[in-house]
């Protein structure tokens, strides 16, 4: 309601009218843009060209599925045969047999009972999180959780513990004394270091305190577990009836959207009653025939998965034996410390330079405030391209 | 940081662990789910053949563009070239030439300064609603925002008050005596009534106030304005220094996702602080690709818009002789009042039955309770189908 029911004066006399300029009303973007430059903070997109030079250890198409000629071509039949759109939320026309379809193959993929499709991850995490709390429920969440988790837990009616990272024994301690209903809220691979949860010790404490557990496997589907059936598949967790998980259609399906999966009666409880799934239009058919495609390309070709996790090794034991601060990577995320913002910078910019595109993590986007580069170690690397790329990355190294 | 650092019992002794079978984490979900069916307000996913038997009344593809040969070929010819997916944040490698070409045309059609794309329209909402506001900020809501501006203001740090619908004198009182930033948010066309604000009191409003004007223009794109440039190019706000829009490529563009319009300084804060554009993957380029199409067909094409509108006039004129109880629209969205949320039902599935397909809102997708049936009025619509839609509806509707 309006803070404040006292007529206004007429609108000549404002004070506002008469002290302000008009259409000043974001002057205040300029000083902020101002403090992103002092600080070296500024972001500016970079339109990459259709057949890039450069050897992209960047992105999060991990199995290299975004531009296999199976996959571009389910995205683009799906497109002819079902519409540029969905057309509508999922609840009214924008549900077609091809959502229903990749809902079915990707649940069973994962060892889920039932799946949602969802326009983004970020979309899936929102849903997942206010669909699964209330007004006084618990959420347990990791401190390295990524940003959508994060905005679920604000969404929701819920109080939020946020617990140090990767620490079961926190989120006990958080459980305990807790009377009511509990959700324990993580990443399965934490896409600043590319490091694990501990999953199977989370889940028993969970289950310990009749707690949910809710686990984005955004960076695991595709790379961990049985020919990349994800981190709660590689668990022994899939399916479980306290398990939720999300996962999305744009890193190793190469294409777009998100889903959660779980229980049957979790999926028809979202359906009912998440925000970013009723009131958003479905996710584009496109987008479907792609992830569809990738998937099935995925099961028939299982050995992609153990690939990608080989190729971060291998990453990992060079990089490492050059004297670099590489985080041991438990997926396909290889991050290397920056002795600073400014020097991360230098050294992405360097790699571009000689033909290699890696990924820049600065503040804000890294919890601890420390600058990365991140290397995706793609399956569809060549070992020549693998020697390019650490070549590189070494020859280009800040000198600490 | 969790709410109780005491030390926790030992495992086994947790009262939980006794009390609690395995895996009952999510069984209040049944009882969610029983008083749903008690209230008659279940909802369930209905996937629909690529090919129809129905009239399609229940979309938004408002100018039947989303099957139409141009746009599909833009969707489909999009992912062959540029890949399924768009691999990773649109900072890192997710934007392409492609993602810029459509920001650059929809910005300069609709007579704004820049555009950002983003994977869908809630996303663009909660980037704009977020990324505008601070602590301290006041926001002012129309009581019949969507969803997503709704979250959009619930995950802002700023506080929000919530005035009634369509009231620019309300927006002024909530305005008067606030000393500090302020941000008005309102849809440009209420998708459940189908009825405009009205920008040009809330446009002098915000300015008297120092106050910038952020207004969602889904449903104005494509139908509104001189060849469907939108609801601010109607009202002579686009691109005025101190408004913002944001727009969906779902709708009219027959596509997916959704942008925020506006000056270029407001769109580099968006790329450098708006959450749901930095931490998401960029919108797949079928989805760009089609709704560039799109977006170039009703440049060529401007009668599609005035022809939504006079379908939505002409479906008013014959429901409302026929006795029913239909708002007169201004735009595309026709929305027919039904006495209750079983009747609604009731009837939308009547027609279904006769082969056409409207959309039904009910309780709690209605501020206001009321349940309706929701006709598109679609561009494409031949008179014969016309007939048809009044026909049916007329001779389903329930008996007052």
């Amino acid at each position: 309601m309006p803070q404040d029911h006292a007529p206004s004066p007429p609108r000549g006399a404002s004070p506002a009218t008469l002290a302000d300029p008009p259409e000043a009303a974001f002057d205040w973007i300029d000083e902020a843009c101002a403090e992103r430059h002092r600080a070296g903070l500024v972001r500016t997109l970079r339109p990459r060209p259709a057949d890039s030079p450069l050897l992209d250890l960047a992105s999060n198409d991990y199995l290299g599925l975004a531009r296999h000629p199976e996959v571009t071509r389910g995205a683009a039949e799906a497109a002819h045969r079902w519409g540029a759109g969905a057309t509508g939320s999922r609840l009214v026309t924008g549900s077609t047999e091809l959502h229903a379809r990749l809902e079915r193959e990707l649940a069973a993929f994962c060892g889920f009972e039932a799946a949602l499709v969802l326009s983004s991850g970020y979309a899936a995490n929102l849903a997942a999180v206010t669909a699964l709390t209330a007004h006084g429920t618990l959420v347990v969440s990791d401190a390295g959780n990524h940003a959508s988790l994060i905005d679920g837990c604000r969404l929701s009616r819920a109080r939020t513990a946020v617990v140090p990272h990767a620490a079961p024994a926190a989120v006990r301690t958080a459980l305990t004394g807790h009377d009511g209903r509990a959700l324990v809220v993580t990443d399965a691979v934490f896409s600043v270091d590319g490091d694990a949860a501990p999953l199977p010790a989370l889940a028993e404490v969970c289950r310990a305190h009749g707690a949910g557990l809710l686990v984005d496997d955004a960076h695991g589907l595709g790379v961990l577990g049985d020919g990349g059936r994800g981190a709660l598949a590689a668990a022994g967790l899939a399916g479980r009836g306290d398990v939720v998980a999300t996962v999305t259609l744009s890193k190793s399906l190469g294409s777009q959207g998100g889903a959660v999966l779980g229980p049957a009666r979790v999926i028809e409880h979202l359906v009912n009653t998440a925000r970013t799934f009723i009131f958003d239009t479905g996710l584009a058919p496109a987008a479907v025939g792609g992830a569809l495609a990738a998937l099935r390309l995925l099961a028939r070709e299982p050995r992609r998965a153990a690939r990608a996790r080989e190729v971060g090794a291998e990453l990992h034991r060079r990089l490492a034996a050059a004297g670099l601060a590489v985080v041991r990577p438990d997926a396909a995320v290889v991050s290397v410390r920056a002795p600073s913002p400014g020097q991360a910078l230098r050294w992405a910019a360097d790699c571009r330079r000689a033909g290699l595109a890696v990924g820049c993590f600065r503040p804000p986007s890294v919890p601890d405030g420390i600058s990365r580069l991140r290397l995706t170690a793609r399956a569809d690397l060549t070992p020549a391209q693998l020697d390019t790329a650490v070549d590189v990355i070494v020859a280009t190294a800040p000198t600490p």
